[in-house]
């Protein structure tokens, strides 16, 4: 589990290891495996302490906000390294590493459908893996890959609300519950969308 | 018009032509003017050399084909400077050149929404096109973008028709319409998918 000491991540971690599956977590600064994703050499080194997994969950994905006008190039490309090409990685190197019928779970999140202004390139991001996750689940079958995708979590709505009017909510133990029925369950290629 | 010497960016060219537009074409190796907008600082260049100009359209974008387990991180890489952030860089440089009412187009592809194997690159490049379309468009306004995302050409079919069985393909002629539409029409954050 990456991103695994985030309010979405501990969420998760939680749900997972309440049913029974033994979790670990990594994290650039906490948990059990310290590692940046961001960085594929990271994710082969990762893959090699760890060894044998069933599934891959991840929910890390940092993207920079503003204005298109204000954003930079470097801006678009460290929202693809931090949350496009980092989960790509986790797939493309770990297709080697896990289970025969194990599976991966990436995140996007709402603005891939429903924009907000200074989301363009977490819009652009979300997109990204969304399509990814339906390419690669052609191809790595009977290996799986979904990506759960919420709106503003409850927990989130006092400091990130005023940025979407109206959009409902999703409390974070629902879009944990993304995550054990991407891994539990047999669908592939789906996007999850809560809230 | 960016990639205006390929097949489609001819048809398009045409359409345009005909329809009494000025067009100044653009290319790597071909065309009016000689830019690679996969570099951000040749977009510069691109647009202190045009002037004022009404609409900006591309039909350009390079990606890697390969399989997941194939393509290194500096293929998906490519597919993103290529194809995502060469488009990006049209528009977000392109807002404080283009006329007040002026639209973009750019290119996505059918792999965004129907994935073939060898194709996750241009997947991932294609909804994250057209994610960042659906967010620009409501930042940008009353200057309008959208995208044009096409199935295979009829007219390639005997090239490309393999990679995509069952899948209807479309007259090019009809996808220069599309860019048509998208120039001359009102609408805004559209992605136009023909076939």
């Amino acid at each position: 589990m990456i991103g695994a000491t985030g309010r979405l991540g501990t969420a998760v971690n939680e749900a997972l290891t309440g049913r029974g599956h033994q979790v670990l977590t990594v994290g650039r600064s906490a948990g059990d495996l310290r590692y940046d994703v961001a960085d594929p050499a990271q994710v082969t080194a990762l893959y090699d302490e760890v060894g044998a997994v069933d599934a891959v969950a991840s929910a890390a994905g940092d993207v920079p906000y503003g204005r298109v006008t204000e954003l930079k190039p470097e801006d678009y490309e460290a929202a693809f390294r931090g949350k496009v090409l980092s989960q790509i990685e986790l797939v493309r190197q770990g297709t080697s590493r896990i289970a025969e019928r194990g599976s991966f779970t990436v995140i996007t999140g709402v603005l891939g459908r429903d924009p907000i202004p200074t989301g363009s390139a977490a819009s652009m991001a979300n997109g990204a893996v969304e399509a990814f996750v339906r390419a690669a689940a052609i191809e790595i079958a009977p290996q799986r890959i979904n990506a759960v995708s919420p709106t503003v979590f409850t927990e989130s709505i006092a400091k990130y609300g005023d940025f979407f009017p109206g959009i409902q909510p999703v409390d974070v133990a629902q879009v944990a519950l993304a995550y054990v029925r991407s891994i539990e369950g047999a669908q592939t290629g789906q996007i999850y969308s809560l809230g």
